[in-house]
């Protein structure tokens, strides 16, 4: 098979910083589309991931899975896309496209989907390698149309941080009057609140700090209720419809789950861990609530929500980086200083 | 208010042994049905309830939720019964009929929910008694039909056993061709798997031993998987749509979360309490899968379920005993040494 060698920033290393690379990338096959990369959001996941935190990446390790981009080429089977048109990618370029989940648009549970980056690229043998990149090749199932009134940077993590909070929205029926909490105000946390509002909710920020309250309303949020705050927290027992909980570490969810209405569910989107400290059944059986966990969203829906942002005019709030300043972002991500998500404007690799 | 005197049977402390008492029942009011009591199952909570094991005993405690008798009298409000119909009488005796889960019928959740025993009496300012008596005064609200053709000691242990399966296989929407597996074949889980064969259900029994398969294909189990035999669980991860949870102790719910199918629920309907070992939320956010709880059902559901029996000729496994027999049985019952539930011959109480 034919390969293209193409521009890109990665690590060699799970302690080594990220710095300028050459990658292959594969010739367009019948079905793939070829995408000049504009612009690249920067996830929490990126950052694990370059250096190994869940013990799986293999080397080198190139991030980026909130792509937005133009179209250059195209394979002679592609139907949905020509070149010039502005399209996005995200956290996912294959999967087996035969099982009962990818038949029912959830390619996010398909056992052999193939992650934008360390994932497995079957047609060159070769780990999949991501956004921090020139271009990207991928199958048209796998790439999105972008509406044309967004500004480009900005839509880039809803391809993430977007959809990991809008099919919980979806799968639990949010609409007009449903209540909705959302933990933790990051880059998930910020567009939950964003998207559960535009979807007619009442939104509430749970927030050890009182200090997020006016950011929270400006986004959105119609309260905040101080988790730390005993008072505030016997005020809303018995209370919300859907919980989604995008705090990324161990952390105690029982307050939560009594702020629950009955049959409400609290969501995990961004822990992956043991349940510390541990969880327990009495207020779950006593209302019988639930908690869950759900993974980013299918592909049919993150085409949703693009729509969706493209007829509501909903962005992520962004500030755009060089590439050169990936390694300073990293730290500043993990001192949680940035609002609410970093955005290389991919140009800059050129330089 | 007037108050009649009548036969039970009760415990004044948590290490006494029950014995024949006197208990105060109200005279009917208005709404009120006075029902002599035929029959009433004995569940694991009476045993709890009886011995403070949750700390919120009040004495004396006549315990039983399981009751089946006959209408004695009626008060003048009443249009649901008559003298000498049968009827019935589960975990719930009172409710606000006011809240939002009340006008659901969803009464189980209400937050003044008053139970059959251990709860409060507004009438009589005085702690209900259950079905281990002669007689009991309940509203008709709370008061169930029974359809003629079932066993009436038999149909008892529906009252709660039966109704705390059968609540979640509704809510969760079992029906033909559903995938449900049940922890744990005691008085819980021989009636989930009669209620959701029933339904159409494909059912399987987890089981930590053999010997119990041919007891659970009888009832209408159609797999039994062994959950200590690591071959058995890896060949049904991914599989099930609900599993019910009846096992009424601390145990690893970790194994049995990886067999669910994306979107599956786990729901515990059996133990109260700190879940322990730790839960693990990667399984959960990898396939989008729910760990709820569940708390019997309410009186519509209760009804529609005796009506299923009915139709479906479904009835509880048991052995009668005497009421004087009850110390003895709960010594069995701690042993798990019955098949699957022990109803009194409440006959029995006036020798």
């Amino acid at each position: 098979m034919k390969v293209k060698n193409v521009k890109a920033y990665g690590t060699k290393a799970a302690d080594a910083s990220l710095k300028a690379m050459d990658i292959n990338r594969r010739e367009v096959t019948a079905k793939d589309v070829e995408i000049d990369i504009l612009y690249c959001g920067v996830c929490h996941s990126d950052l694990h991931f370059a250096r190994n935190d869940w013990g799986f990446s293999v080397y080198p390790v190139v991030p980026g899975h909130e792509i937005v981009g133009k179209v250059v080429k195209v394979g002679e089977g592609v139907t949905k896309y020509k070149a010039g048109d502005v399209v996005a990618v995200g956290c996912l370029v294959d999967s087996c496209r035969s099982c009962n989940n990818c038949k029912n648009d959830l390619e996010q549970y398909c056992p052999e989907w193939v992650g934008t980056y360390g994932g497995h690229d079957k047609h060159l043998n070769l780990p999949t390698f991501g956004g921090y990149s020139e271009s990207i090749v991928v199958d048209e199932h796998f790439v999105l149309k972008v509406p044309k009134n967004l500004d480009l940077a900005a839509i880039a993590p809803v391809l993430c941080a977007g959809i990991t909070t809008w099919s919980p929205l979806r799968h639990w029926k949010v609409g007009k009057g449903s209540k909705v909490a959302v933990v933790g105000l990051g880059g998930l946390g910020h567009m939950a609140i964003k998207l559960a509002d535009a979807l007619g909710a009442h939104v509430t920020l749970f927030s050890r700090s009182p200090d997020k309250k006016q950011d929270a309303m400006d986004l959105g949020a119609d309260a905040v209720v101080i988790s730390t705050d005993e008072e505030q927290m016997k005020s809303i027992q018995n209370h919300f419809d859907l919980i989604i909980d995008t705090v990324p570490y161990a952390h105690d969810i029982n307050p939560y789950v009594g702020t629950l209405n009955t049959n409400g569910t609290l969501v995990l989107v961004g822990y992956l861990g043991p349940l510390d400290p541990i969880l327990h059944t009495v207020p779950m059986i006593m209302g019988r609530r639930s908690v869950a966990g759900s993974l980013i969203g299918g592909i049919a829906e993150t085409q949703e929500l693009l729509d969706f942002c493209g007829k509501h005019n909903i962005v992520s709030e962004i500030e755009v980086i060089k590439i050169q300043d990936i390694n300073e972002a990293y730290a500043r991500m993990l001192k949680s200083d940035v609002h609410y998500r970093f955005v290389i404007d991919m140009k800059s690799l050129k330089n």
